[in-house]
């Protein structure tokens, strides 16, 4: 262990010189394509189709040259203010205690006989009781003894139980990881999706921004997000199901009950080069992700890149993070049912607000930010219907986000001993077909025909609004759930097009601002008290009068818990609206983050990446 | 637990109330859509355009509204008597019983000691015998009371398989989702596989016909579908790596070993809120899903939506589930091996027959109600071929499918705990490619050349044919299993089309029923005695002499194993074949299935649905 | 059991005979395959568009006649050769020695008490020790006579223990079998993404080069691949995750710590129809088909199909296997730390060597025998960039690749009870997100804009260099690693393609070739010892003077290690280019592999296949 430990040590100090170089670099990536999109509005470069995997054009070298050395400069600054902040991050993941937990990245010594539970959640372990006031202590205190006798007598039994112990977390980690891949492809359900949905001329910008998303918010989730959003969550949230990772355990803002901004595990290295810990961060990374993809069906077909990057940095660094701590990072938002008496605090189970509502009500700011695109409102508010260019696309980006959401929302139990995740499957599965049914039958009284796109939307709208409430109401439930959402998609679509002219090409405010809110307010109300005992912290043995009550909603009697809800879910939205609103609202008058109208007019595939979405067929467009 | 059981009335009768109306507004959409079909082929509608995520147009509202009260009047009749339906059902679900096995929503008492069991399914626990006449019960008397008195001694030992049991349970139960979810994946494969195949004129249609099947079929059977096939399950089959989903409990048309229909789960309340059992419904709900996809390869660029919506519905709530119950539920064909000698009773591993044949032979008698398409057979039986629009959609649609079977057959042992998962697993993939390789080959000597939709069909059947021997069966016997059914599918297609004269555009019927048949034939042919001891109740201590003897097959010497496959076989075929088509014979009496001649010609997307497949494409050749 | 051991022997005799027979009609396919490489060049043949899922043109019968008549000799004489091959290899399978462990077919004796171990994998059961002369023989004698007194006491300890042990290998076979999922999956994404970067004309071709080579690369390595990769595994590499796979024990050269090909499980019969060694058939033959589908990107537009399966039996059955041994089954490579104390033995965690750069060398020599496509290289070397034909293919099948690699990478544990597991799936994202940033970020500074289909083969890249070091790494580490990667696969599509003027139209060198062989290389610079002690048998108690040191790279002090890789890595890049390119250049000299330059003009949809990738279209076009 002493080899590991200093490696530890040797470790760390490479990482933050390493991390602050490589984050540098990505950001300047960013810093350095402003001057990108001015270029790429040069008429010079625009009019040149440019394919394939290789090279491109060798002219106009002496502009780039000179670019080029601005842009190094920007490096060289950029790379030394990185170096910095990663440097001061480092001292805040430093744990200068002795007694402080070690991190275990081989995972040898995670999972043993304190990880031996049953169905009901007893540990085999009967631990030492503390709390010599407490009244139960003596109590306690004979169950330890009793325990401590019989396990002198049955050494094997005791030894095999860190067999089951680890067993245990094996099943868990495998399950949080194998839902976690699904979760990860839903990048690919994203893509095909709004992909799908524009005009053809941008074919080729909605995949890479779908792409970019992926790789630069990652890169943000990995330098800073994860620490902020998880880095305490040892204190209030521990995921037991994975061994706890008690290495996370410091607040960077508030502390105890009242966390604002997790505090360890900046870019992975020290306490959070963990097993447990990196099965928490693989898992949560692609949920950050999802907030990532969902702008992109509002800001598409007008973004710069540049400024799309941007807006990926800012979700992955600061957006998502900070107030996806408070839910699930053991924030204050969870722990109100403690602090305030409201309910089990603030409950989203798998994130109809974390994720969605932060990501549609983001992407609203966005797309008010960014304007229309042109033509889309003519003079005097007629709305014009820009067509979608594949409707295969369309439908396979939905069944495949459809199959990601069966990672989302059973995943998020974090571990396959807790039953409920069967539960959790077949309700997300019935509020999809519910919201589909719904959005087809709304549209088809009101214009006649059953609209794919937008049973496609109602199926996402159910799946959004059952995230937050799967795992505590019935299969009953969820299909009035998705029923609901199924509805308020298609009001919410109509609303956003005709009262508030926002121009939202795929619907992403509807689906998951709208929807997400309705979630999160649903488990007020649907919650049915069977699961959830303990949520939070409260009421493991005694809640409204019953031993074992879970989460409970307004129509099992619990009003507090639907108070909290509702704010809770207004919350969000609030937040994802308005801290997106303001940065990108300065950002946007230092410099618009909109392409150029005639690369608009062209579509932002050449004049932004050089390359349209189906080059050959433009090559052939082109000859003629 | 007191709540929990409050609760539990609450939730039950509140359930039936909207699991009433929900369904009733489902149906009425079918009902609905009656009108629908007739306004589609309204040439002022057909002949417009409508595309994206939004509203459509405005004129004609006097005709809509007046269709709209016909539709109201419709609605509230349908609303009233889906309730009644609903109510019924309630009362069947209604346990009244004092002594009658608890639902277990929360999971937390799922998993326990009893669990506990080796590698050759020895439990921990010795139970004790009730049956004081049986020959071995002072034997078992004896062993029993050595284990409780060890257990005396013990008790950590004894409260340490509380844990070791449920994490078996817990193992298995991310197994089965896990697998569940890659065959609800298969709706993606199904989709863009049939869409590729046909004419880029219905590619839309494609995708909405497999939407929607995933949508109807799924609310019919949540609604009783479930209920049906498995609301007896416990009966003589439970499915114990789950924990044994005890409740469902009672047959509604049969008892004993002769159960004919299930009769507890309706709507998924009562006795089927339950962990265990949602569990097997996810799983379950997504193989009747596949029988659902199936029919749209035979039937579809003709159908019209109303009258596909009613064929979903019967599949998933009258046609599946009740030839479902005959072999998975515990009904009577399983049962065969006891109550009439036949071998290990009738066998199907994972649905060569219950699923793929039911679909294939059903698609068979609504291709030959809906007759086929314009012009595909000309004057004097002269054969059209129609060109099929994207062969990447038909091998990337394969290349799902095969990925969704790693889920189809190696899931159907219900847990990872049996071992057999591997050999199931390398089974199939050989099948698939023994049979795509025999296709290749067959069209390579019989037309030159090999062909890439016949080598995609040549798979699909091997697939097909493994699916209920893959357990059965060792890899020698699976490669020869592929190559018949992959010779099989050649001869299927080329006899449809030339001799039948049936049109089937994506070979549904030769791959899924034909195949199906063949697979399950299979089994009592190839199968090796290695594997399935004591399925069914038979053979557990002896069969054929020896002790441990699995399902046997003609070659490895059980004839009566081969007489009930092949008649249970060909009495899947008959079912599916004659109860489609005497139901759908009437209604196409009642009102034509098919689409207006015009609308064929024109493709369906338009008047079906008000939307091309690739709208900006279909709006660009308009402009012209 | 007397059964089951009867019918094995009776399912051996008959599986060579058949594994014969079937293995047979495939190669003869191949050999067939050549006239018809000729008569597909036949102008008369080539004019004709054919379609649909169904027959093909009458005429012409005379000629195929003849045709086929030779075939028919060819075909017997194939046959009696296969057979004569199977029975050679059925005498290698044969295990005459009655003490051979016997495989476990149905996986109900594997899984017992002696798999029940802790997070550090110390056993349960503690073991007598053999070797008497041994210095610690005392002491452990001591331990096994502690342990079977206090067993005595604690029978029901014991007999839990089985049940403990069983779950442990039940969580290891689902882990297994869920990421062999995934991998399987990444034929979609191969093919889209090769789809998509090629010429429409070419578009079916592709899709069938990518299911034609899972097809036949499959039948190859079932016959006698995957013996001779692990048909000796248990020697020094025993899976005991998957309970060891006792029964796969022989070496056919080589022996000892000095095997160079595996010698049992031919057919998968005998020893090798096994639950555990099937887990790992499953696992390892998509590892091997991954090999096979690189080389697509490389030789596509020009290769004929009849030589495409030519390369693909080979890779199947030869080229992986056999150097597959050397590093994974137990082979010599793997046992270089004990052998000549050169660290813990050549590393390559999941295949950067092993699986990636083996297809990317091989691809290197046939896109040099092939010689470039046509027009691919000007007079003067002029270099001309053919252009991709869908972008979106191309991303998709990216993201269907990068989900596969959550399999790939975190699969080849063999098992979820190694909890590095997730430090393995987010290093492999990390490297993903910064191989793709990297070469975004070096095509913007050489051509103004980011790229993205380079942004794609970045991602691919740091997917690729990350493979071999991905369990030996820090985060940190993997973050350059991706970095390096980013660039090298930018400079290597620039070096192939300008100085080297090989055509590899999807960059499959670069991606797989180069940047394989740098993944094994930095796992001897980078890792950082936290994981691998013990690892090929080497360093469990004591390495570099530490307890429990795993795998460590240059920079954490352990330079033989080093030199171990980059000798290693360097010989798999020199065994596949050098094997396959003496194997081909001859076979190129006998007939050769590229189709007539007609076919290359018109596309080799067509002429090979008989159909294009969207035949609609092309009708139309043909009809203009």
């Amino acid at each position: 262990m002493v080899a590991i430990r200093n490696l530890y040590w040797t470790e760390r100090i490479d990482a933050f010189i390493f991390g602050g170089l490589i984050l540098a670099s990505t950001l300047c990536g960013v810093g350095g394509a402003v001057p990108g999109g001015v270029r790429a509005a040069d008429p010079k470069n625009r009019c040149q189709l440019q394919f394939g995997t290789t090279h491109k054009q060798e002219h106009s070298k002496m502009t780039k040259r000179a670019g080029r050395r601005s842009l190094r400069r920007r490096l060289a600054a950029a790379s030394a203010a990185m170096v910095l902040v990663a440097v001061m991050f480092a001292g805040l993941s430093v744990s200068s205690f002795a007694d402080e937990p070690k991190p275990d990245p081989a995972g040898t010594a995670t999972g043993d006989k304190t990880s031996a539970v049953d169905a009901a959640g007893n540990p085999f372990v009967v631990a030492e009781p503390t709390d010599k006031t407490a009244p139960d202590y003596a109590q306690n205190k004979k169950a330890f003894d009793d325990y401590q006798a019989q396990a002198a007598k049955e050494p094997l039994a005791v030894k095999l139980a860190d067999s089951v112990g680890h067993v245990r977390i094996a099943t868990n980690m495998a399950w949080t990881l194998n839902t976690g891949y699904l979760v990860l492809f839903m990048q690919a359900g994203f893509a095909l999706l709004t992909c799908g949905l524009v005009r053809k001329k941008n074919a080729a910008h909605l995949m890479m921004l779908n792409f970019a998303a992926y790789v630069f918010a990652f890169l943000a989730y990995y330098a800073v997000g994860y620490a902020f959003q998880f880095g305490a969550v040892a204190i209030n949230a521990a995921p037991t199901n994975l061994g706890g990772v008690p290495t996370l355990n410091h607040f960077l803002i508030g502390s105890g009950q009242w966390g604002f901004v997790g505090g360890k595990g900046f870019f992975l290295v020290g306490p959070a080069y963990d097993a447990g810990s990196n099965v928490l961060t693989l898992f949560e990374v692609v949920f950050m992700e999802t907030a990532g993809y969902i702008i992109v069906g509002a800001i598409c077909e007008r973004i710069s890149f540049w400024a799309f990057l941007l807006c990926e940095l800012f979700i992955g660094a600061i957006l998502y993070p900070i107030s996806g701590c408070w839910a699930w990072g053991g924030g204050w938002m969870s722990q109100l049912g403690s602090t305030m008496n409201l309910g089990h605090g603030y409950v989203d189970f798998a994130g109809s607000t974390v994720v969605h509502a932060v990501g549609g009500f983001a992407a609203m700011a966005l797309a008010i930010i960014l304007g229309p695109r042109l033509g889309k409102f003519g003079p005097g508010g007629k709305i014009r219907v820009f067509p979608a260019h594949n409707i295969v696309y369309v439908v396979t980006g939905t069944f495949i986000l459809l199959f990601g959401w069966m990672g989302f929302n059973p995943g998020s139990t974090l571990g396959a001993t807790d039953f409920r995740i069967s539960v959790v499957a077949v309700n997300t599965n019935l509020a999809a077909v519910a919201g589909s049914a719904a959005a087809m039958l709304i549209w088809y009284f009101l214009f006649g025909k059953p609209d794919i796109t937008m049973a496609c939307n109602g199926m996402l709208a159910g799946l959004v609004a059952i995230t937050a409430p799967c795992a505590f109401v019935s299969p009953t439930s969820s299909v009035i759930i998705g029923t609901l959402a199924g509805c308020l998609v298609c009001g919410g679509v109509l609303f956003n097009e005709r009262v508030l002219k926002i121009d939202d090409p795929c619907g992403a405010v509807s689906v998951h601002g709208y929807c997400g809110w309705l979630g999160a307010v649903c488990v007020g109300i649907f919650a049915d008290g069977t699961y959830g005992s303990g949520w939070n912290g409260v009421g493991a043995a005694n809640y409204l009068g019953h031993a074992g009550q879970g989460v409970t909603g307004l129509i099992h009697g619990d009003t507090k818990q639907f108070w909290c809800q509702l704010m809770g879910a207004t919350l969000y939205a609030v937040w994802a609206f308005g801290a997106t609103f303001v940065v990108f609202w300065m950002v946007n008058k230092v410099k618009s983050m909109r392409v150029p109208p005639e690369s608009e007019e062209e579509g932002l595939d050449v004049p932004e990446f050089g390359m349209p979405g189906y080059p050959e067929d433009a090559l052939v467009t082109a000859q003629y």
